[in-house]
């Protein structure tokens, strides 16, 4: 059965976004830098369609072994942006232009029905209002036999956790600080979350560590 | 010249005590497993004199690393304990009995003046009233040549890195949450802390990331 697979830059002090997420300003203040170590790299640019180059090595590597086999994508509703609360009369196509960088369908968690979006280069949004099972079973089913990636924000990623529902999470930890903003394991105290680590990949910019959820 | 060198255990969340520390619960609540990665060594029985055995392996070997070439230790007034405060008519005299585990002699910054007290087995605790470098400079003459330890808490750590005093910081993080408690990294929003990662060493229950501080 295809794995629920979970990435995500973390800062050391467990933040993945900063204060005041807005349109201007998506990861929210100071967290310009929170990517820096992907977003040079040749997998990257080659999702993006940023045209050739880009740094290969360890962890373009890494990028490349969580972007590859899948065949679906989750979200949540914040990461597809756009403000909270109903669709509006235009509404929002997502951050990344015409060409969104998934090429896979993806499945936002949304309490406010839409139609399915299709996009150029093989991403199709679909938008799922009840709840984090059926996504993840309509994601399977797209998926077609390779894993599903979920893509974050913290909140959804928190629901997957907390129902132990994810099979494998990468955690690309950043050696600084945000101080504010969204913290990953928020409103997790009661789930008695456990880890255990099954690869680690340190370099000087980015730790990168792989767990699975302990029984 | 001796490094100053910074150890502790945190959780994949941040942090480094649970809420509610107190002389019943000196870690926090919900922290009895913090460090359960090593007190089961063989390195760490040693230290406490717990008699023989213990483990060995991956995790002995950087706990052994860590407290290896230690002339001196640092540590602030709320990990030596006792309470907030003047010292009592019978003052504390730490948590760890008539022969600490340190074996060196131990600098506590508080701004309670008090005489130094020694213990048996080589812990000699000097209280430190007149600030971070002070204490620093006088361990640093009492390692005679070898390194100075950084004990905790997180307050004394936060007062060392925002002032770029951390030669070394091994960061032991554990795949597990506290959810609330002491932040290994509050109050350093303003310092543009960047650290830089010089060695990784992964183990199921606990990811060991030694950092320098980024100039």
């Amino acid at each position: 059965m295809s794995k629920l697979r979970f990435n995500i830059t973390m800062t050391l002090d467990a933040y993945v976004a900063g204060p005041s997420q807005s349109v201007e300003n998506p990861l929210g203040e100071g967290a310009d830098h929170l990517h820096d170590w992907a977003v040079k790299l040749k997998t990257f640019r080659e999702m993006h369609g940023d045209g050739g180059g880009g740094e290969t090595g360890t962890n373009d590597d890494v990028l490349r072994e969580a972007v590859e086999n899948i065949g679906a994508t989750i979200m949540g509703r914040n990461m597809f942006g756009g403000g909270p609360g109903p669709w509006r009369e235009q509404p929002w196509k997502g951050w990344w232009g015409d060409n969104p960088p998934f090429h896979t369908p993806v499945f936002v968690l949304t309490h406010y029905a839409r139609e399915p979006l299709v996009m150029q280069g093989g991403t199709t949004f679909t938008f799922v209002t009840d709840g984090i099972e059926s996504a993840l079973e309509q994601a399977r089913e797209a998926a077609g036999g390779k894993d599903v990636a979920l893509g974050g924000g913290a909140s959804i990623a928190q629901q997957y956790m907390a129902e132990g529902l994810i099979d494998e999470m990468e955690i690309h930890i950043v050696p600084f600080l945000l101080g504010s903003g969204a913290r990953l394991f928020d409103n997790l105290q009661d789930s008695e979350l456990r880890l255990e680590s099954v690869r680690t990949i340190g370099t000087p910019s980015v730790t990168h560590v792989k767990y699975r959820i302990a029984k």
